[in-house]
């Protein structure tokens, strides 16, 4: 037991607040979770793997004046969109390297379902970790359909962290 | 971050082959994997608490001649019953004093997913951890349902480690 290290991939999100990247409260209470709960100070143990999805074209569009965008237009957009992937992961990364655990970090864009059921496929990572959202019953139908995708189909043990409810945003738009 | 230490409770069922009760291939793959890629050497921060559920009435029937059984036959039944579960958490428990973990194990009856969501609620571990069979597509449709309700809703982390396929055992009924 223990002779190579637990490799888990955590999958993390922005925030829907404006402005400089958050990460999602349910990306960070996985992550959180997972390190005080499971690597706690066997840090040498472990090693993170952050995959960030973007979905492309339901992002950015909001940044721009017109959906009628230039090719010009997107290519800032993407650009964008980049940056903000890589302050997002920078979050993580620097919490990784104040607590000392190793972490590697990277960005896909595609259907966050698919592309994770991908990775995993590819790095076969020892735990698949997702947060969800653990909304309401009303909204819970509509919610919730990446982590139990992740959960019934990745070739991986998968952890989901439901965000606890006093951690719910007043205005869903933050979370 | 680590300041008191993990709880970890794993739901165990016996295996329905026939003899001395044997752990299924799923509760003691969730055991083994728990152990080698949570734990790992650090077995000073966790604590394992095995919770076996017993269904009442579906059990033990096959032993007796008739199922118009007497009291005395139910008590029998009953008790060897209890002696079964205690086999079968002692499986664990030996392994936990091999390896060096903390560990509790008890028996409850019920519906397992009623049982297990309440024992979530009474003991509040920091995660649960289910085996789940990981049968085909077809055999799908009719298992699984006791992880899946824990994770949709059981108030702590849940992680669900299925079975390899190449662990599948010929006859369905060794599982």
């Amino acid at each position: 037991m223990g002779e190579s290290v637990t490799r888990i991939m955590v999958g993390v999100n922005e925030s829907s607040m404006k402005g400089y990247p958050h990460p999602s409260i349910s990306s960070k209470g996985a992550f959180e979770w997972t390190i005080n709960k499971i690597v706690r100070n066997n840090v040498s143990s472990f090693i993170l793997l952050f995959l960030h999805v973007q979905v492309p074209d339901e992002d950015g569009y909001e940044d721009v004046d017109s959906v009628y965008a230039s090719n010009e237009d997107f290519k800032n957009m993407k650009e964008k969109e980049r940056v903000r992937g890589t302050h997002l992961l920078e979050y993580f990364v620097t919490r990784c390297n104040e607590i000392g655990v190793a972490c590697q970090a990277w960005i896909k864009e595609g259907d966050p379902k698919e592309v994770i059921l991908n990775e995993v496929k590819r790095l076969r990572p020892d735990l698949l970790v997702v947060g969800s959202r653990g909304l309401g019953p009303f909204q819970k139908v509509f919610v919730g359909t990446v982590s139990e995708f992740c959960w019934k189909h990745a070739e991986c043990p998968v952890m989901t962290i439901k965000r606890k409810p006093d951690e719910t945003p007043r205005d869903p738009v933050d979370d």
